[in-house]
């Protein structure tokens, strides 16, 4: 394990994909968004992607600097192609989009076609709540999850965000996938040899199962409800799904899947002064953490909250990661003639995803 | 046990509230909307309700006739006010005015403060497919659920409606409370002395229970979702708190809750030609009924089918009602000076809940 400050690691994918050819701005905005989950704990959406994103860019499966072109659009809404391009810009291009709009008439929503890996979903809607605005973003995913009733993988795993300004404390952000589990969180429970929850998994003849080697790569996850109230995940995902892909005209007739992303932005002062909104948020909060406390739990948090907290410890004491990862690193440092010894590390240091703890309350 | 026809109870309901007088219009408009659950055998939000509402406008509670005011408003956002009238009447013009901006601007959400019972949200969600939009609703009735990591009530049950066209068969119309189990639900399982299944509900120590004493008056809901993701349910309970509260100037202090109704509108055309959604709707909608079946079931149908079945069947062998319900209804014919005997109905009947019956996938 080695710990490396945010300025380092800045640093470091910022010169490796101008090393490739991208632009500073963009590689400085790429690097951001990778940064920024390894600060809030992300690990899995960090910058041990730079080495893969700079070879995408090598052997022109990305194109960097390509722009968002307009497809059709109303006064609210824009559906746009992404070209291929970096999904961290388009998405950013088509966020700036929708927030203008929504800016102009209250509410937006932006479909994209054709772009590369968007990463963490949450980063989309965070840059509406720096704008005092709901964000909404939701991509399909993997095809992981049943219907209700049913026992093939049919649905998407549908990574969603939603983010919500507060007056005080973290904001308010879901990122996390509607079915049960996610492909990254699922490796990290078989690598610690943890049996899953009963509910979540079956195999592939449909038996329920706790063992994260079914899933993925094989069985099936349930969609998100407790025993005898999985049609309302079903349902849920469904909704995501047509957000995705029917209605933004990014469905594939021969894979019967969605492919699109989907964003949204609505500006609450359309609504209502901010100020009123958020104090009638920190009161909403105030009054859910007043709750008494279950079995194992030390503390009620909102969404987003855990990250909020793992953010504000890792902007003082650096980002762990583990040698490995370091090493690749390093090597695509080398490998586009960069001295690693300019990216200064600390040994040791210790990794807590507060995302992957598993807790239950029942 | 009694069978009445469709036209018998439209032809009971709008001469009763006509007698307390509400206007032709306005009474056949609410009978309508109570008559539509009976037929989707969602009794709960049925003409069960006719002599409560007659009450409510003999007594000053409901002012039948009121419009809505307009509070605040941009090209796509609506909030106003709905003068404590028929719940009904100002949902209605409310989505009126909602399709009517999404029309103009691809999408459009309302914001409603005070007004009357809107019986079931599905509804409001109707008039959206009936016209190539994709429809919203929510409002957010009881306090029942805990957030995630506590154990007493601070979140409302939040039933929302979600409804999408399709091309052929059922259309997608979800209407439940995220939350997992409605008032009406819980007393039916009370009155046939079923428990309910583990995760539902726990008791006023937070212990789990199956008991549908709880989950109420007593004790608490958890949020949707398996064991260990409740904080999923909790997060999007904590969404539609915001959409029916803290944005729309509808929440209130003193309770610490969410007291208004949400309305949305997204006009598919402008997405995409409706003839393109609509065949990757059929297509998505096949694919998913295509999964082999899980035990115990022996169908895989979309969010909306079961009610869209039983109201075909409803359509022909007319409407169940229980002879207590009758009686009560023929009491208040009576009470407004109407002869019963101009309601005929058949003895004997059989009721069939499709949204009552417990399943479960594992």
């Amino acid at each position: 394990m080695i710990t490396v400050t945010k300025e380092v690691l800045m640093d470091y994918g910022t010169k490796v994909f101008e090393a490739v050819g991208v632009s500073h701005d963009e590689a400085e905005w790429v690097t951001d968004c990778l940064v920024r989950s390894n600060l809030k704990g992300v690990d899995s959406h960090g910058v041990q992607h730079v080495p893969r994103y700079a070879g995408d860019v090598r052997n022109g499966k990305t194109t960097p600097g390509a722009q968002i072109k307009m497809l059709k659009e109303s006064s609210s809404i824009s559906i746009v192609d992404g070209h291929e391009g970096f999904g961290y810009s388009i998405a950013r291009q088509a966020m700036e989009l929708t927030m203008k709009k929504a800016k102009q008439t209250g509410v937006a929503f932006t479909g994209i076609q054709r772009l590369g890996h968007i990463g963490r979903v949450g980063r989309w809607v965070e840059m509406a709540i720096e704008n005092d605005m709901i964000g909404i973003a939701s991509q399909p995913g993997g095809i992981y999850v049943t219907p209700w009733g049913g026992i093939d993988r049919k649905l998407p795993i549908n990574p969603v965000g939603v983010a919500i300004p507060t007056g005080s404390g973290s904001p308010f952000i879901i990122d996390f996938s509607l079915g049960p589990v996610a492909g990254g969180r699922l490796s990290i429970l078989k690598t610690r040899g943890q049996q899953v929850p009963p509910g979540w998994l079956i195999d592939d003849e449909g038996n329920p199962t706790q063992d994260p080697e079914y899933g993925s790569t094989k069985g099936a996850q349930l969609p998100l409800g407790q025993a005898g109230l999985g049609y309302k995940g079903y349902a849920l995902s469904m909704v995501l799904s047509v957000l995705t892909g029917a209605l933004i005209g990014a469905y594939e007739q021969d894979a019967h899947r969605p492919s699109g992303v989907f964003l949204g932005a609505l500006d609450i002062g359309s609504f209502l002064p901010i100020e009123e909104f958020k104090r009638n948020m920190d009161d909403m909060v105030a009054d859910i953490k007043s709750s008494r406390l279950g079995k194992g739990f030390d503390s009620i948090l909102i969404p987003g909250e855990p990250e909020y907290i793992e953010e504000q410890k890792r902007l003082k004491t650096g980002i762990p990661l583990d040698d490995e990862i370091w090493e690749n690193l390093m090597n695509e440092a080398k490998n586009v003639g960069l001295d690693p010894s300019s990216f200064p590390v600390k040994s040791g240091g210790e990794v807590n995803h507060p995302s992957y703890t598993l807790k239950q309350q029942y």
